[in-house]
């Protein structure tokens, strides 16, 4: 864990990656297949029009993923080309590898497990749990640590996913407990673990400059202005998925005020850029839980405004706090991303369960719809059958299961990164891209990102 | 509006801006509801089939607002977040802003006003002015004066829009009339009554450097690629939204190329960043009010042409005399890409309307379609009633109507900014995202993004 | 061919594109309209629904060519400007030229050429075989020797296709003959003819910074997502699209982790940028004349992996090979991402025609659904009728057609590119956007996006 020698790339990374796809290839010959084709006229229509319907938004989806979230993660100046990568690589790997979970626990049907967009989708959110959780230990992990806890946290998270969808019946279309509560907790696990008690000071190149903040708030517009698509894409389609579109584009706009709002009284007048990257995302952490539900317009507006509110106070004072009291590091601040907001929304998804009148007509989860066929499970609760209080209660009980099971598999996660054959980057050449990177002509120019301040140093020391 | 001492931050802004986010709780909980979910299958599936046609559109328009228009504003080179989040923070504060006043007026039956993705769109399209007129003062202008402007373009902009398309019938499916005419003259007005009549020199930091130039060319590229998707957005679906979208590619694809030729002839065969960021969208804004017309392609393509010339045009010998004779700023040149495309376009509609033949099946408006039930009222003209030379006298009209309304608003609020309590920052540190932000080490490396050439002589001046 | 004394720029650009639009506004007025509008309700609601399903592909493919493919080709440090630019131009100039010729050719039906949606598209994929070829030549051609390239190849391209698709019959939606062979070979042939037998060092411009591979990977990332839009956008609606869609994104997956694995264990443990920006890209060339029949998923998949390492492979051991023994520029590589994983993908297209059993309910193109009137005629196989061994053998002889013609045409292309009053940049201002730019302030700041080490060294030159 302490200063290894020189930077010494990974040399298991290539060995493991190939076994896995070479295992992959295995795995998808076996017993992987399309669907039949649909032998009748009308069929071949409803599949074209399901099609349409899904894959714009699983579109939107990708590109946040990969270049919004990417770029989100680029305000680390010198370690763009890694953050960039190691999403993208992260992002594939994973996909490919919930795939074979998921296969293997919920589709095995009669020895062979039917592939469509929608099981790339569900591939697609495990995977996003592993790039969340990433970004508490990014930075200063290889990828060989990245891609083992990405091998753990998939089928921890899919076996998380069916405790708390399946097993306690839960409603939570966006993900707020499932995706973004588990995967924050587990992280901070994993960071915990890892780092240990050893306190860290804030390294020099974890400093962001005005151009890598620039490309980071990049980052946060693309994720804000698809995140409705991300909330939406698994609910039934009709007036469940408008209401729930509606709600996370109001939510959202609110939170972008607040986080201006609570950043410039915080900062004197002037605003962080950190603040207003992480804060008017916010609200599509929080709004997940709760945005089919038959909550009116306001209700999405004030859970915007509370959770901009509790992101932007966690970065001012608790991850401080937390890095001194507990020597918790993390390092994109997915604590206040995340976890706050993924918790205020498990609540309030709580508290709408509780106070919608009872009737049919205005349940707070949406009607059957004839074309909601192939929505996900995640929509259909037995809230009807069960009563308010006893769902309010499950919705706890889901938060409480997503923190404490994930916090409990980071940390052994995390113990297993400490293996010395990970190849864990020394302390100096942390959050340079020269660590994963032989880029032409580096003997030449060392310091190409850096700023003038930089650049005058370097000379000076030559001259 | 002199050199106020050193740079303040606005103290007023979290205060209105918390303000205004605790009235629009208020509005909303006492009269913002969604629509009642439709109770019979048909309907949903209705529902479905609507939101896919509507969404990924609006999504196209988001990206448009939120990426492209920011990026195409971070050709000032030490500005890029600030201009970014102005923008960002403008579209929400204006959305918001625009939901309440067109609830009020508009929308307001039995006591509740029904929110839908329609009324969201509509919402964003009162925000674009605010941000075209922007262009004019951006830099020189603190978020606090821009939120003011903000506050008053958007009521005017509903009352205009309903003069001009409500009232007088004008065809404008678009926006080349009510929202780029309107808010460009606006926006001049604003800066005319705000800088007066001091001559003020181009700001040193004002010269966009390669790489801002770069950054600014992606945001065109952006704006470039989803244009279709505004001009055709509230088109009735079907031929009419299929026209609309064929026009629009085909005149930003002649204007491209016109943007191209007139920068090379007056360059002397080298390209202006400047000719080709603008000259290129240039075709975008005049192919509105005929987008959906009965038009033959040929009519698309020469409206392109003809933008882009008078764009670059603009740009080389109109902007200098009118900062020369008129003393008038504008920093984006939002005259030479909104103004004077967007009243080419207007005279192009009302030539349209003149020349087409009478008879119904080819009339320069699309025919009502069935699934364009929810179509604007923007394109349900009674031009059959009214005879075409009525109606190309309602469309120069509603020009002259757009031009001076907004020209003399924009005078009185650009008069209301000079009030001292909205703190107009200092003219050295214009240009500076230091006015709006503090970045994290920026004591000990003042002048990050600069060029080489500032670099050496930040150096010189220290050694 | 020589040095030129001074960098002039070209004074035949505006003059021909000039002449250019002037012709295309004659032809357009005198043979193109747009179709009737449909006069019954039940048409107008389908063609609403043909639009929604093709306007959103359509607009991804637009991203993927205007910025994608633009930020991609940005990894030259100081040519970014110019490279934005010139996709940009050379685009829109080959879509309204591939708009004359296909209309000529394929669409002359009394009198008059009918524009609609896929029409465009039809010319988009002509232009993109331009962009493609480009890349061989890029930083050392002007933009006048790249419009000639343009008018010459676009013609080609339609004939090429027209031989090789409707002709031979040659089943390849996604254009992997067709499109990335084809542009290949013609631009290698363009740049032997051009740069002929003289053997040219690396330029020192030509080396990517950090800075230029980052925003390089961002193009990657943003063509990764939406390539299978290209893949799928002619396939036949319902089971054929969504299968293709799939396979793509397998084979997509599967070549970004084999990338990382080639360049891997190629580079000691660390990863090439280069490598990941086309090696990731590779498999979507490939899957492109496999993407609609019927393979099971494994078969995507390992052709991913196959093409990845094909591109990484060449990269690496090929490309030195060309550049020394046949003295062949190619300054992108296109023949590592287009012309190696395109002869992979015609191959393996022969080899699952071969190897699909015979039945038709598994044949291995799709269906014939009712949706899929104006489907293109590329996805219309006769295998049915002639038998797999004689449709094995029409790819063969598509490829070889591919290839061979199109070597020959850029050879020819290239040739003629050599006249001198092409103005060739001298070779001393190769790979500067300042060639093709007027930046303000130049004179002043040189160096603007150089490295520190630049800075340091332009800062001691003057002291």
């Amino acid at each position: 864990m302490a200063t290894h020698p020189p930077a010494r790339p990974c040399r298991l990374l290539p060995l493991c990656l190939g076994l896995f796809q070479g295992a992959l290839l295995l795995f998808f010959a076996l017993f992987v297949t399309y669907e039949e084709p649909s032998a009748r006229v009308e069929d071949a229509s409803l599949v074209a029009n399901q099609l349409y319907g899904t894959y714009p938004l699983f579109q939107d989806i990708q590109v946040m993923l990969v270049v919004g979230l990417g770029l989100l993660l680029t305000f680390l100046p010198r370690y763009g080309l890694s953050v960039l990568t190691h999403n993208f690589l992260l992002l594939n790997f994973c996909m490919q590898w919930a795939l074979v979970v998921q296969g293997l626990l919920h589709h095995l049907h009669h020895g062979q497990i039917h592939l469509d967009l929608h099981s790339l989708l569900l591939a697609e959110f495990a995977a996003v749990t592993v790039l969340i959780s990433a970004g508490a230990v990014l930075g200063r992990t290889s990828l060989c640590q990245l891609l083992l806890v990405a091998a753990w946290e998939v089928p921890i998270y899919v076996a998380s996913e069916w405790l708390v969808v399946t097993h306690l019946g839960v409603l939570d279309v966006g993900g707020t407990i499932t995706i973004h509560v588990f995967s924050c907790y587990f992280g901070l696990g994993v960071s915990k673990a890892l780092f240990g008690a050893g306190r860290r000071p804030l390294h020099p190149k974890e400093t962001p400059t005005p151009r890598s903040e620039l490309s980071s708030l990049l980052g946060t517009l693309i994720l804000w202005v698809f995140w409705p698509s991300f909330v939406a894409v698994l609910c039934r389609p009709g007036d469940a998925q408008h209401r729930a579109i509606l709600n996370t584009i109001l939510a959202m706009s609110a939170s972008t005020v607040t986080a201006v709002v609570a950043s410039s009284l915080l900062e004197e007048g002037r605003l962080r850029p950190g603040h207003l990257q992480n804060g008017s995302l916010a609200a599509g952490v929080a709004i997940g839980a709760v945005a089919d539900m038959a909550v009116p317009p306001v209700a999405a507006l004030a859970l915007g405004i509370l959770s901009a509110a509790v992101c932007v106070l966690g970065f001012k004072f608790l991850s401080p706090l937390l890095t001194r009291k507990l020597i918790l590091q993390d390092h994109c601040g997915i604590h206040n991303l995340h976890g706050l907001p993924g918790i205020l929304g498990a609540v309030a998804s709580a508290v709408v369960v509780l106070v919608t009148p009872k009737d049919t007509s205005s349940s707070p989860f949406s009607q059957v719809s004839p074309a909601g066929v192939n929505a996900s499970e995640r929509a259909v609760g037995q809230w009807g059958e069960r009563g308010a209080g006893r769902q309010a209660l499950c919705q706890a009980a889901g938060l409480a299961v997503a923190v404490g099971g994930s916090l409990l598999a980071g940390l052994l996660t995390g113990a297993m990164l400490r293996l010395p054959c990970l190849a864990q980057p020394p302390e100096q050449h942390c959050f340079e891209d020269s660590l994963n990177f032989s880029i032409q002509g580096q003997a030449e120019s060392l310091e190409p990102s850096g700023t003038m301040e930089e650049g005058a140093l370097a000379l000076k020391e030559r001259t």
